[in-house]
């Protein structure tokens, strides 16, 4: 057993502001609605500073913490009406009466990640996902909503022009966004130089590409790349990739939303 | 030639305030986006009131009008500012400095629509889509953009507890809109019935089934049937469909959008 000053001697007693301080808002985030919210809780992946709820969600909430025996997250519930905590988390979302500040979840850089992949079997390496500086949150919540359902749980973002996470994105993820590893690379065309080496092949998703999806039968590890909805990948990313892929449609011109054609290439990898 | 009397006679002179009687304001939709507007102007399915543009989208908008030959709208443009264009339309949505006031699109009735169905060859029938209660406006709208890009033409809405079109459905179709016919039934039951006696077969989407998509291989002439998100299609509708597929991912429990798991669904039909 510790005794009293062994514990003030490991542990440095922390006041509530520094605690603050330390964990800067840059670093949290308010999370919104019933599954986000439940999902977030029950990874407990992040630090929980607050709990939101209304009249009208405490007893989902309080049947929700005893269940995941998460009665210790208690003292951090207040209960306030809907049009407070619109005001709180200060967005135009729908927050179903229940929101969360949390800790953001930690990001992987590219440097431990690749060696991460080193120490992997070549049968053990998970299929990747690369997003090229896709920024509307909509479209990186929706994607990562769908990854999470098609076992692609590795998402990686460019350093730059990338959101990636914020309240929007976990929202429009439907909470999914807490069974993903997420890793931010400095620069893709390394990146995907490293994955090469390591036993990857790279396809990228172009709507001017003519190869369809019956290509990917021959390949396992697979890194898809996809590009933001109106420019789609960067000219040196997509010379980089092995294999350039489009989704088959009807039209003679792209038009299907990014998120879109990303599932259903999340789909068929998944599949073969 | 005609006289002037002749015209009179034929047809009755309406003042500007009986045209706007006439087209009652339920039957008018704002519609903003460079995307959506710009299609809807070319289609030429709707009148046009208004037309709302800023300086910085008139000279895109004059360009289009001319290289459209659609000179005869430029006395319906009025340039103000994005600010107004946002009071005007009266939504949180991005405008890009472009809306127009248009005429909805003409909703055909069942009878009709199987009158036209009736009269067609068995090979020429065309794949249909039926939205079970889909009410989320930005889930109706991203499934009506998929299904144009995947040659589905008609979609079929239940009479009650449907959106058909509203100014955030034309925007998330991202103006696909325009190429759609839209169907309103008013028993989607009596509806598959009578389907079914002209020679389909229907298919519903649901993700507690077992059957996946292999097993549309088989046939032609398909219905596709899709319900909302939380709650799937209504049983009676599903009790009477041929098949009920899923979307296979790797969760155990449905995680995806509705309107990604029924692009999916187009798509591998669209496919095979």
């Amino acid at each position: 057993m510790y005794k009293k000053n062994d514990f003030k001697k490991n542990i440095p007693f922390k006041k509530k502001s520094s605690i603050n301080n330390f964990v800067k808002n840059d670093n949290k985030i308010w999370i919104i609605g019933k599954h986000p919210v439940f999902m977030a809780l029950q990874r407990k992946r992040r630090q929980i500073f607050e709990i939101l709820a209304t009249k009208n969600t405490i007893d989902d909430l309080e049947n929700f913490l005893q269940k995941n025996s998460l009665e210790n997250l208690r003292n951090l519930v207040r209960i306030i009406d809907n049009r407070s905590i619109q005001e709180i988390v200060g967005l135009n979302q729908l927050h179903q009466g229940i929101a969360i500040f949390a800790s953001k979840l930690s990001i992987q850089d590219q440097f431990s990640f690749l060696e991460e992949l080193n120490n992997l079997s070549l049968q053990d390496l998970p299929n990747l996902l690369l997003l090229d500086q896709i920024s509307d949150p909509q479209n990186v919540g929706a994607i990562m909503r769908s990854a999470s359902a098609f076992g692609f749980k590795k998402i990686i973002f460019c350093e730059h022009n990338s959101v990636v996470e914020n309240t929007t994105i976990v929202k429009a993820s439907a909470g999914n966004i807490e069974f993903l590893d997420l890793v931010v690379a400095g620069n893709f065309n390394n990146l995907l130089d490293k994955l090469k080496k390591i036993g990857y092949w790279s396809f990228g998703l172009d709507s001017h590409a003519s190869t369809t999806f019956d290509k990917i039968k021959e390949f396992k590890n697979i890194v898809l790349v996809v590009g933001s909805e109106g420019e789609g990948i960067r000219q040196l990313v997509k010379k980089n990739c092995d294999f350039l892929l489009k989704v088959e449609t009807n039209s003679e011109v792209e038009s299907l939303n990014v998120s879109v054609a990303t599932a259903i290439a999340l789909y068929e990898i998944n599949r073969r």
